[in-house]
């Protein structure tokens, strides 16, 4: 198990290839990553006008960027939207907009969230049900949650969004794994002015280098959350490729069928396998195994990096191949086991 | 003057080319943007990988612009270097992590620095000199000086960075336009506690839109400023490109030869138009007339944007043409005038 090390952290993120390939030197190469919940098919990059890469981005690029995400995540009218540098950039932002003593964080979930409040002086406590969030200060689901797919619909949100809106508090709803499963999406609800939705750009468009992400709130809030970002928080080549592919329904009724069949055939190689699912959002799949540590560390020495939890040692989640190249290496690996 | 009230904001920018274009529809296109302190002459942009748009960056993308910046901006030994979206996003960061109550900030200046603080609940006072900055918990100086160019030497720092180093309190020196001047650069004070060092990639570098800046101080403080952050603040380009550029030691030098140049043909031309010359650092020139407004017309008239100043009516600021058909079109607009 020594070689397991390198790759923890504090908080142990997903694609931390860069320690998997120093902790297992004689894997073969190339690694297939499985950790995150990155689309591994992406968007096709559109041409960047040089303009956007030489000056500030300007009013007309985030304007155009707006109405692609408004039109997307399916605004209220009466809501605002706010760009920034990726959903985590909110997360890292809303406690220190927002200072709250007591936060409630509906688990087991992204321990970002978590982490951030707590950084900010908050007392966060982890609690299994709706119902235990309402006498927080600030609320916070993960929705589709990461890493068990567990999906809320708007309506069982609504009380939890009017409590926080009437006694001045906060709900947040991270919506980054949303994309694929739009009629779930609790959007509705970002009129009110105790609820902030979060979504993410660079997971479902396969683009998670590009940092994009967005907050949906009343626009009062949205206001403080924009004064504290500054004029230029996304870059010019962020704004562009975001407008282009938030407006193109096409490609994301497409990726959301393929990523939904990847998702059926490797719920079946796992299943195979003898790991049995948990659960899983459209672009990673969680699974148990009595011997889930022994089997993340074989699947590193076939060069298969999957993402594995300290705090559930018999959990392991997978993200979905994308080629059939990643399949074959995939399957070998399960096969071997 | 009426059609000049949409180019202003609360703090009126470089590169409002989109209200200019609103307020004069019949200037003639393109419009020449000289409103910015952005090398128009850009670094060639390298190959990017696909990898560096869908992947979470990793430590390893980091560590490479890291090394590449510490280099480049002579990072002294004992000193840490933070990565962030632009200069701009540590200007709004440092007050939010290192709150203070009395700021003090050299003045006439960029307003960003003190708009932050003061959003951030501090006392701002702008002051003249040096000296007056002692008696504050933050001070400020944006050195070469935007607009007018005041450049203050290290040894003149010194003092003032030990005093707030001594006292726990924070000088930022914003060195957003020293690229082409590195001999008067302060980052040699950058291990001290008390001082906090910005530096801008966009700016010289003509890549203004793909949000690079750094900070320059001792390890406990880029400590808490990496954690504020979090873990994915610099898009995967952005750390491609800038590694690239930064390690590239004849760009930069053949870039401030050229820009002296342009500097000093602009420089005779404005002064063959009437304007006296107060100043400027290598990617603009600040000058002075009486009918400095009415030239700031005459020439959005002619599809020439400039800087001007609503607190210093009679100052107008010019960045740097680039090309043989903008100084066409500046020199034709300066002639008419």
């Amino acid at each position: 198990m020594s070689a397991h090390a390198p790759l923890s952290s504090p908080i142990a993120h997903g694609g931390r290839l860069d320690a998997a390939r120093r902790a297992f030197p004689h894997a073969p190469e190339p690694w297939i990553d499985l950790s995150t919940g990155i689309n591994p098919n992406p968007y096709l990059l559109p041409v960047i006008a040089p303009e956007a890469w030489m000056r500030l981005p300007d009013e007309a690029a985030f304007a155009n960027l707006d109405v692609a995400a408004r039109a997307a995540y399916r605004a209220p009218q009466d809501s605002a939207i706010v760009a920034g540098a990726g959903a985590q950039a909110f997360i890292q932002l809303l406690p220190r907009v927002f200072p709250a003593h007591r936060v409630g964080v509906l688990g087991f979930t992204y321990a970002e969230h978590g982490a951030c409040w707590a950084a900010n002086g908050a007392k966060v406590e982890t609690v299994a049900t709706i119902e235990a969030l309402m006498g927080f200060d600030v609320a916070v689901i993960v929705n589709p949650n990461n890493p068990d797919g567990r999906i809320l619909l708007p309506r069982d949100l609504g009380p939890l969004a009017q409590e926080m809106t009437r006694k001045g508090g906060l709900l947040v709803i991270d919506e980054s794994f949303m994309d694929f499963t739009p009629e779930h999406s609790a959007t509705s609800l970002a009129l009110l002015e105790g609820v902030v939705v979060l979504r993410s750009f660079g997971k479902a468009y396969g683009l998670a280098g590009v940092r994009l992400g967005f907050a949906l709130c009343a626009p009062a809030r949205a206001a403080i959350l924009r004064a504290a970002l500054g004029p230029w928080a996304v870059s010019g080549p962020a704004l562009a490729i975001g407008a282009e592919a938030l407006a193109d329904v096409r490609w994301r009724a497409a990726a959301a069928a393929g990523c939904a069949a990847e998702a059926e055939r490797l719920d079946a190689a796992l299943a195979r396998a003898g790991f049995e699912l948990l659960g899983g959002a459209s672009l990673f799949r969680l699974v148990r195994h009595g011997k889930a540590q022994h089997w993340f560390l074989r699947l590193c020495e076939k060069g298969v990096l999957v993402r594995d939890f300290p705090e559930r040692p018999i959990w392991l989640r997978f993200g979905l191949p994308g080629s059939e190249a990643a399949w074959a290496r995939l399957n070998a690996a399960l096969e071997t086991g």
